[in-house]
């Protein structure tokens, strides 16, 4: 009748960017990524005795609008899966900024999605869990894990769903470099429906995935720091650069992107392994070594005055207290999660 | 025996970026210039009088010795167009900045071609100088006609010339922001290189450019001067985006660059039509109606304080004295060229 989930955003690697499917969010093509140990997103979900429209709170005051009917359908789409059309009250609360490509909607729609489906009795698997999640947002699908996690973007409903990286032999961390906490100028979906409808990059970035992200699978595999850093950051500038073709052309990157990764290039430069990755927004958020994110974080500190940089370490899967008892909604992914045996 | 030319930087709304045949310059697209009023390239060439090495002298001193090797090939081609193995001297000088992505190999060569072939005695028509122009860098053969110019791509050095765009119907200036004058980190002949050969996004960039010069000749034609901007904006971020993509990627916009996109789409929110358009190097400039450019820049220059902005009216072709007698090289470019009617 009420739980209560806690989920982390999630950083690609490789990116998830353009929708085969609007509706049911099947994306072009696969991606992976990293959880973070950083602004999780709490979420409580509790059942309303008679049928009566969804309510839905963030930090205590109503949600905006759009995004409450957004959260509403999703809502609406657990209660079918549970047979019932009673309503529900949402509590959310994000300990990070909201819609900034800082993943919010990642870590919020995988909490939803958790504490949704305790509270309407559903026992998902963790794969269907992910694939919950997807509908409300896509990379949502992946922070139901921890560490890395690989989206395969299937074909259908049922194809696409995240599973953990059990393989993976990288100490990996992030230092995110907020440039920008506001909200962004376009939102990542309609961007995306843009990149898909008139960039003639859109094609080539799908077609080139499948070996990117073998690369990205292997390097993993072996170890290589220096692989899994180069194949990111070309990947997230592919992504961009597939925007910048769009019609009109999408563009996040900001003065302070360009800045900081111009300072992660000369910390490369210095012999620090830094590689930058940004999403939906001007953020850059730096890959490296979980050994040297604290040498990376005071690094461009001194390189980029004005900008709040902060350490995230892989961060773990869901998890929902229902009822008083703690579920691990994270499955295998301990496996490749934090202090998890390599 | 000694010629001495003039010739303007010209930059491209229709971008050139990548070669077909590296040795004869042969590029993969077509492309479309607008010829500037500043910073022109004076150079003098003079026949020695016996068999000797060129002698290359850059505003008085020996030019570095990769460029001047360049040179002296040039030299050697035009000598042996004119069935003489006679040696020259070169005095060249810049008004602008030299390698930094403000056209000036483009003056350059353009204004060595003229000089040479006449000091040389060769009576080159414009189209033969155009392809002569462009065998010592591409975007020379635009160069040599003043206002708008298609450079064809062609498929071999007979068909790959420039000629004067004749039908433009639109008042065009250019203010140029220079953001870095020094010589950029890569040379943009390397960087197309690594473009054509490991960027995904090469292939679209190619296969596109006949609808977008079509476009823009259209645009150009009705004199419809914001399609003509958004066009070129489009194409410019393109040409970067294609870059972006390849390995390792290319990036010349830096921060100051992503400060001036952000103002030049600032003055079209406030009604002030301009457009931005880059190339290898991160000076951004900024197309907008010649009625205009006054308060392009003054807008610009508020809203970048440490920034130096040059206005750039229509330029003319390349000019050649020799003897003492002036010649025209622009041909039939009057017609496209400042104060020609319309």
């Amino acid at each position: 009748m009420s739980a209560t989930a806690i989920a982390f955003p999630n950083i690609a690697l490789i990116k998830y960017w353009g929708k085969r499917d609007e509706a049911l969010i099947i994306p072009q093509t696969s991606s992976l990524s990293l959880t973070l140990a950083v602004y999780p997103t709490t979420t409580t979900v509790s059942l309303l005795s008679e049928s009566a429209p969804h309510e839905v709170l963030q930090d205590g005051a109503p949600m905006p609008q759009a995004a409450a009917a957004k959260v509403a359908r999703f809502l609406d789409h657990v209660a079918e899966l549970a047979g019932t059309t009673r309503a529900a009250r949402v509590e959310t609360s994000n300990a990070g900024p909201t819609g900034a490509g800082l993943a919010s909607s990642a870590s919020g729609f995988a909490a939803l999605a958790a504490a949704a489906s305790a509270a309407y009795g559903l026992d998902l698997s963790p794969r269907d869990l992910s694939r919950l999640a997807r509908r409300g947002s896509g990379s949502a699908s992946r922070s139901i894990f921890g560490g890395f996690a690989v989206w395969n973007a299937g074909s259908d409903d049922l194809t696409s769903y995240a599973e953990p990286v059990d393989d993976a032999r990288i100490d990996a961390a992030m230092v995110l470099g907020i440039v920008n906490a506001g909200a962004k100028p376009i939102s990542s979906r309609d961007a995306m429906r843009r990149t898909v409808e008139t960039s003639p990059y859109n094609a080539p970035w799908v077609a080139t995935n499948p070996t990117e992200l073998a690369f990205m699978r292997d390097a993993l595999r072996r170890g290589d720091f220096t692989a899994v850093g180069e194949i990111s950051e070309r990947n997230a500038l592919r992504m961009h650069a597939a925007m910048l073709g769009a019609v009109p052309p999408v563009r996040y990157l900001t003065a302070g992107s360009m800045a900081l990764l111009d300072a992660v290039a000369e910390l490369r430069n210095t012999g620090l392994e830094a590689y930058a990755t940004m999403d939906a927004g001007p953020n850059v958020k730096t890959l490296c070594r979980s050994a040297e994110a604290a040498s990376v974080r005071d690094a461009l500190a001194a390189a980029a005055p004005g900008i709040e940089f902060v350490i995230a370490e892989a961060g773990p899967g869901v998890s929902v207290s229902d009822h008083g008892v703690s579920v691990s909604g994270q499955g295998p992914t301990a496996i490749a999660g934090p202090g998890a045996p390599r």
